[in-house]
């Protein structure tokens, strides 16, 4: 249940975004230009970090959103982004991927816990300075929204044909 | 060290700001509405939550900055800007302001370690809907600007009197 009223009972993000629309609508441009803004990084990449920051934050939310979103931009394979938010380090994607998704892991737990390794390692599998850049930025920013989602208690439903179709929304227009 | 190139050698989040303005300006105009657009929380009790919860997130240029804003914008107070840092329980604050403070510090561990009495608590000390909002988002995006300035290793000055001026400069001029 909401720790604050909502002007309309609409689930997630979306129903707290509404509350004070000067800051909603920053966080969502933000939203827009950190996951569909120009990037090295893919739609589905991008959407795959944010789905698994959500995992670590346990922001279910979040979580079926984004992942559900990484999932379509990705062609429909929910078993990768399964696998992903299962375990990183055995999860099949490239060695570039998986060491940002382990980046995004430090960024997660603190900004200090990012380490030159953590860096190093994803340069050596060849992400340059703006994918490191978005990723830990990407990572920093669901710091934030899972944390408003959580913290003002945003309805949050159960039922996974819902996320399916917020995922395929969001891939199809975005954020704004 | 910075983790990846900068443009220039700007200490703190301007010099990551500008690796990047697309992303940069919408953190900048994140931050300038959180701390300064409409809210029933005045500017240094705003930006005190800021940083308060950069204190707990360890982060030396975010507490340097936002607690001399904060000082600065309570009249040149540093004494209380050091107790609130030190320990928001007997700080010399009033209650209402407190609770939001021990709210916030709720928001920085993460969203689910909000709870009702939490919320319920800085309603009972005169919080409306509104300061509670504007307290979780702040909070939250202090977990992000935290860590994006942490993960990326932004230039850290250690001069007191640096972030004195820095301070001054945000509550005159503000974050655009």
């Amino acid at each position: 249940m909401p720790h604050i009223a909502l002007p309309a009972p609409i689930p997630g993000i979306r129903g707290l975004l509404g509350v004070k629309p000067a800051s909603g609508r920053l966080l969502s441009e933000l939203a827009e230009q950190l996951l569909r803004g120009e990037s090295p990084l893919s739609v589905g990449e991008r959407e795959l970090i944010a789905s698994y920051v959500s995992v670590r934050n346990e922001t279910r939310f979040c979580t079926g959103a984004h992942g559900a979103a990484a999932a379509h931009a990705l062609g429909g394979d929910f078993a990768l982004v399964e696998a992903v938010h299962r375990d990183v380090a055995s999860a099949p994607v490239d060695e570039r991927l998986r060491a940002l998704l382990m980046l995004a892991g430090q960024v997660q737990i603190g900004g200090l816990a990012v380490t030159a390794a953590d860096v190093e390692r994803a340069r050596a599998a060849g992400a340059d300075d703006e994918s490191i850049h978005d990723t830990v930025l990407i990572a920093a920013a669901f710091a934030m929204y899972n944390r408003f989602v959580d913290g003002l208690g945003a309805i949050t439903p159960e039922d996974p044909a819902l996320y399916d179709e917020i995922g395929g929304a969001l891939v199809a227009k975005g954020y704004l």
